[in-house]
C-alpha cells in the first residue's frame, strides 16, 4: 500500500504524484494542513520525516522521505512503467539533473516564492505564528534560514540573484533539449519529472523572463510536451494547488 | 578505458578513488595542476566538465562529471563488487546521504577550508592571480561565491554557521551508525565511500569538535573501520594529497 503525506501545493509532492501517474499506481492522500498550525510541524509527523517538510511515502509500512530520492525508490521497486535511461551514462546524466532540480533549481524558487507566496503578508497568516511555525523546523540550516527571512525578509538584490542561477539553468536545459527530446536522453524520465512543477511555478510566480519560450525555443518545445502527458494534470492539480 | 582527471589533494576525487580501489579496477589518472594557473578552468577542460572542478572520468570515450553521480555510474557498470544495497529501501537511505555528503559535508567544508587552506594566502598562490582564476569559473554561483570570498573573506560566524551544520550531520550520522555498522544498513556501500574524504579533511583543518569520538562513539568506530579498509590509504593517497 501506498500512502502520499503531501500537500496539492507543493512543488516535491508534485513530483511524486506525477510519477505515480506515470506508473499507474493506486496510493492513498493524507493531505498535511499548512495555514496558521501545520501539520508537518507536529512532532507525530517529524518522527516520520525528520526534516518536517513534505512529501513523505509510506509503503507497505516503510517510510521514505527526499521527494527525489522517493522516484529512484518507485522506479527500484515499480519498474513496470520505466523512468530511468537504460543506459548507465544517460543515467548518470538523469541524475545531475536530479541534483540540479533540487539544489539549483527547488533551493532558488524557494527563495523567490518568500515574498510572493510563503511570507506572512503574503500567506495571510498571522505574524507570531508564521514565526512559532518557523522556529520548529528541526534542521538547523532550514530552520535559521526561515527565521532570517521574517527578521530580514528577502531583498530585491538575493531574488536578483536566485533568477540569475535559474536564468543560467534554463539556458543548460535549452542547450541539451536542442540535442535530445527528453533531459536525459531519447526517453521521457524522472528528470523531465524533477523539474515539471517548477516550470509551473515560474509561471504563477509571473517570473516571465525565466517562461518567454522565444528565448530558449527547445525548453518551450518540451513544456508544450510535457504538459500534454496525462500525468501533468493527474499529477499537478493545479485546481486544487491554490 | 578509465582516465581520471584528479588532483591527490581533492575531496571529490578521493570519492571516486575509493570507490576505483574497492572495485579493484585499473585506472590511468591525469593530475590537473592547481597552483597559480589551474588547468581545471581552462579550455579544454571546461569543455569536458562545465564545471571546471575535478574530477572527471573518462570511460571509453565518455565523459562523466559530479563525483557522486560517477560512484552510482561505476556501481551500475561495474556491479561485479556491488556497493549499492540491494534493497531498495535501503538504496533510498544510501542515495540521501550521498545528497547529504554533497550539499551539506562538502559545502560546509568548503567554507571552513577557505581560510585553512584555499585563499590566497593560505595557498601561497598570488593574489591577482587567485582572482583571475576565480573569475574564470564558468558557473554563476559557484564563480560569484568565489569572488565575494576573495574580496570579503569568510567570516567567524560563516565558519561557526559551517560548523554547527557540520555538527548536526555527524549527530545524525552517530544516531544512524548506532542502529547499523555502515550508513546504508549492514553492508559498506557508496554512501560511507561519499563521507569518508571529509572526515580525514576534520582532522587536517583541526575541527576538533568534529572529531572527538568520545561525544559520537558510533561514528568514532566506524571510522577505525573505514581508515582501515585499503581502500582508504589506495585512494586517499595521503602522502601526495598535500
Amino acid at each position: 500500500m501506498l500512502k502520499l503525506y503531501h500537500r496539492w501545493g507543493s512543488t516535491c509532492s508534485k513530483r511524486v504524484r506525477i510519477c505515480l501517474a506515470e506508473k499507474g499506481l493506486e496510493w492513498e492522500g493524507r493531505i498535511m494542513t499548512a495555514v496558521e498550525e501545520r501539520e508537518n510541524l507536529e512532532p507525530w509527523y517529524i518522527d516520520l520525516n525528520p526534516n518536517g517538510v513534505v512529501p513523505t511515502l509510506e509503503h507497505d509500512g516503510r517510510i521514505l522521505i527526499e521527494s527525489c530520492v522517493i522516484l529512484e525508490y518507485l522506479d527500484d521497486v515499480f519498474p513496470e512503467v520505466p523512468l530511468r535511461p537504460a543506459d548507465p551514462y544517460d543515467r548518470a546524466a538523469m541524475r545531475i539533473w536530479l541534483d540540479k532540480a533540487e539544489f539549483v533549481v527547488h533551493k532558488n524558487v524557494n527563495v523567490l516564492s518568500h515574498n510572493r507566496r510563503h511570507s506572512s503578508t503574503a500567506s495571510g497568516v498571522d505574524k507570531d505564528a508564521w514565526l512559532r511555525n518557523a522556529e520548529k523546523y528541526p534542521k538547523f540550516e532550514y530552520r535559521q534560514e526561515r527565521i532570517r527571512r521574517f527578521h530580514e525578509g528577502v531583498s530585491a538584490e538575493q531574488e536578483n540573484f536566485a533568477e540569475a542561477c535559474l536564468a543560467e539553468l534554463m539556458d543548460e536545459m535549452d542547450a541539451t533539449l536542442s540535442k535530445s527530446p527528453w533531459l536525459a536522453g531519447d526517453e521521457y524520465s524522472l528528470a523531465d519529472i524533477s523539474i515539471t512543477p517548477y516550470i509551473q511555478r515560474f509561471e504563477a510566480n509571473e517570473l516571465t523572463r525565466l517562461v518567454d519560450w522565444t528565448v530558449r525555443p527547445a525548453v518551450g518545445e518540451w513544456w508544450r510536451r510535457i504538459t500534454a502527458r496525462p500525468s501533468y494534470e493527474e499529477g499537478m492539480r493545479l485546481d486544487l494547488a491554490k
